[in-house]
C-alpha cells in the first residue's frame, strides 16, 4: 500500500486535521499521482460539515485536483511518469450502461464512484479525495493537461467549477450569435462568463451585487444586469437564447425565464437547500420556454473543456491557501467571500507532518 | 355587415343568453363559415366566468369550430363554397415576426387574436368565437377538413384538444420506440393518449381515478398507472423517454418528472390557477431532465395534425349538447364529469331565436 497525507475531518462538527492513511498500489490500469494543487468546491464544505444527507467520517475532500504522475500500472497507455494530469468529481463508474458508453459518466445508471466519500465500485467503501498528497486512479479519469505548468494551480477548478459549466454550455450548443446569460458570479459563474465568450456568445453577467459589475466585465462577460433592478431585467425580455443559472441559493426564477426568446432554456446547475420558489407555468408556455438541471460532465467532455481552456488561455480565478487554512476559508466560502475559488497548495501537508 | 346569432355571457356571474351581432363583410382574403358544432374548451368556461383576467363583455367564447364555407372573399385561392372547414384558437396575428414566418402564430410576438376575446390586430376590438352560426376569418387561419361529414362534430375538439397534444408530441419528436407518458385523462389527455399512440409510441397514461383505468386503455393506452399508488409509479422510474402533462390543478411534478430517463423532458399544457409546488432542481440535475411548457401549435402544424387524424381515423369522444345547455356543461366540466369534450350542435341556435 501506499501512504499518503491527508487532512480530514471526522464529524459534521470538528475542524481539519491530519491525516495519514494508505491509496491502494496501482492496479494494471492505475495511475499513481503526486498532487500539487486542490481546488476547494462548495460540495466540499456541503460535504465535510455534514449539510447534505450520507457523508462518510472520515472525509478527505476535494475533487478539483491537479499534480504530475509519478508511476503507472502495466496497462496504462496514455499516461507515463512526469504528465501533468487532473483529477476531478469522479474516479470510476460502471463503465457499462448507456451513460458511460456515451462518455457521460456522470449520468451513470448504477451511480458513479465520487473522487470522495465513495462509494466504491466493488465494496461500496469510501473514497478519499483531494487534500491529500497523493491519489492512485484508474487511468479512464484521468485527465491530460495541457496548460503550461506555471498555471496548474488555477487549472485545478477547472476539473468542477469549469466542466459543470462547460457541459451545459455545450449541450445548448451555445455560440457565435446567440445571446447568453450567466446568472451569479462565484466559483461556476465565473467560469460560466469565461466559456461563454470564449464559445463566441454575447454574454450577459447576472449578479445581486452592484460590486461585481465591474469585476463581471474583466471576466468577459458584454454587460452586466444588476438582477435587483426590475427595469435593468425588463429591458431584456424576450432576448436570451440560453441561461446558465450557478446561484444554488433559493430565488425567484421567474425573472430569469421571463428573459428567454421562444425555445429558449435555462439551465440550473446549483441545487439549493431549500426549493426555489415554483416557476410560473406561464412562463414556460408563453413561449415554450424550458427549465433544467445539469450535472458536472463526462470524463470525454473535461477533456475536451482542458483542451479548449489551454487553446483559449483559460483558468479559474483563484486564492491560493494552505492546508492549514482550510477552516477558515470554508468560513469566508460560505460567505462567498472568494474571488473566485480557493486552491490548495498541497506542497503545504509536507510541513504539518 | 352579416346578421349572426351566438350565445353569450355579459358577465362573470350571469348565464348564457341569446345574442345577436354582425361579422363584417368578407375581405378579400376572408372565408364565410357557417358553422356547424364547437366543442367546449375549459378555457371557455375560465373565460366566461371571469377566472382568468382580461376577459371582455359581451363574451362568445368557442374555438373548435367546425362548419361549411358558404362564400369567399376575391383574393381566397385554397377554398370554395361547400368546403368542410376548421378554425381554431386563432383568428389572426402579425403573420410577419419570426415565429408567424416559421409557421408558429401561437407565439407570434406582438400578440396573436384569439377566436374570441380579441384583441383584433387593428383596434384591439373584442373577437367574438364559436358559439354562433357562422364566422368571417382570414384565409390563413381556416383549416381544411378531409374527414367524412359524418366524424364533422367529433373533429371539432382536435382545433384545440387536438393541436395543443400534437404539437408537443412532435416538437419533442414522439415516435416508434419511445416510451411516453400522458399525464391525465381529460379533453387534452384522451387525445395525447391517442395521438401518441397512433405516432407509433408505447404509451402510458397516468390517472388519479381507478375508474378511468379500462377506459384508458380503450383509448389506446398500453399501460395505465394510477398515480397515486406509489409503488406503481416507482416501477417506472427513469424510463420514460418524454411525458406529456396535460394537468391544470395544481399539483406535484417530482413523481413523474422521476419517471424520466437522462434527457428525458415533461411538457406541461396546463397553467394552473395556483402555482404546482416547486418542482425539485435534483430531479432535474440528476439526469439533466427538463420542464418545458407549450402553447397550442402553429396552423401548418394544425393542419398536418388534421391531415394526420384524418388518415389515422382519429376524432375525439365528445358528449353532444344543444347551445341551451351550456350552462349546465360548464358545471359538468368544472368537476371534470364527461367523456371527454362536449361539442355543442350549433343547428340548436335557430330553435332559440
Amino acid at each position: 500500500m501506499i501512504q499518503a497525507k491527508g487532512y480530514a475531518v471526522h464529524s459534521a462538527t470538528t475542524p481539519f486535521k491530519p491525516f495519514g492513511f494508505e491509496r491502494r498500489d496501482p492496479n494494471p490500469n492505475d495511475v499513481v499521482i503526486a498532487s500539487r494543487f486542490c481546488g476547494v468546491c462548495h460540495s466540499d464544505l456541503h460535504t465535510a460539515r455534514g449539510e447534505w444527507g450520507g457523508a462518510r467520517f472520515p472525509c478527505v475532500p476535494g475533487h478539483e485536483i491537479v499534480g504530475e504522475v509519478t508511476a503507472i500500472g502495466d496497462a496504462v497507455t496514455r499516461f507515463k511518469a512526469g504528465d501533468l494530469v487532473g483529477v476531478g468529481c469522479m474516479v470510476d463508474s460502471c463503465l457499462t450502461c448507456e451513460p458511460c458508453r456515451e462518455g457521460l459518466e456522470q449520468y451513470c445508471e448504477p451511480g458513479f464512484t465520487g473522487t470522495y466519500n465513495g462509494p466504491t465500485q466493488d465494496t461500496g467503501d469510501n473514497t478519499y479525495g483531494g487534500y491529500s498528497d497523493r491519489i492512485v486512479v484508474r487511468e479512464e479519469f484521468v485527465l491530460s493537461i495541457r496548460h503550461g505548468e506555471q498555471d496548474l494551480a488555477a487549472v485545478a477548478p477547472l476539473l468542477c467549477a469549469g466542466i459543470t459549466t462547460w457541459s451545459p454550455l455545450r449541450h445548448h450548443r451555445v455560440g457565435p450569435g446567440q445571446k447568453v446569460g450567466v446568472v451569479g458570479i462565484g466559483g461556476l459563474g465565473h467560469m460560466g462568463i469565461k466559456l461563454a465568450k470564449a464559445l463566441g456568445a454575447h454574454v450577459v453577467a447576472f449578479t445581486t451585487s452592484p460590486s461585481k459589475v465591474e469585476d463581471a466585465r474583466r471576466l468577459g462577460a458584454d454587460e452586466v444586469v444588476v438582477s435587483r433592478d426590475p427595469d435593468a431585467m425588463k429591458a431584456h425580455r424576450n432576448s436570451f437564447h440560453y441561461i446558465l443559472n450557478t446561484v444554488a441559493a433559493p430565488h425567484d426564477l421567474n425573472p430569469f425565464l421571463m428573459l428567454l426568446k421562444r425555445d429558449g432554456a435555462m439551465t440550473l446547475v446549483g441545487v439549493p437547500p431549500e426549493p426555489h420558489p415554483s416557476p410560473a407555468v406561464g412562463a414556460l408556455v408563453m413561449k415554450r420556454r424550458s427549465l433544467d438541471g445539469s450535472l458536472i460532465g463526462g470524463i470525454a467532455e473535461t477533456q475536451e473543456m482542458l483542451d479548449f481552456c489551454a487553446e483559449h488561455g483559460i483558468v479559474s480565478d483563484i486564492e491560493m491557501i494552505a492546508m492549514q487554512e482550510i477552516d477558515g476559508a470554508y468560513d469566508r466560502m460560505a460567505r462567498s467571500d472568494v474571488k473566485y475559488r480557493f486552491v490548495i497548495d498541497l506542497a503545504s501537508i509536507a510541513d504539518a507532518s
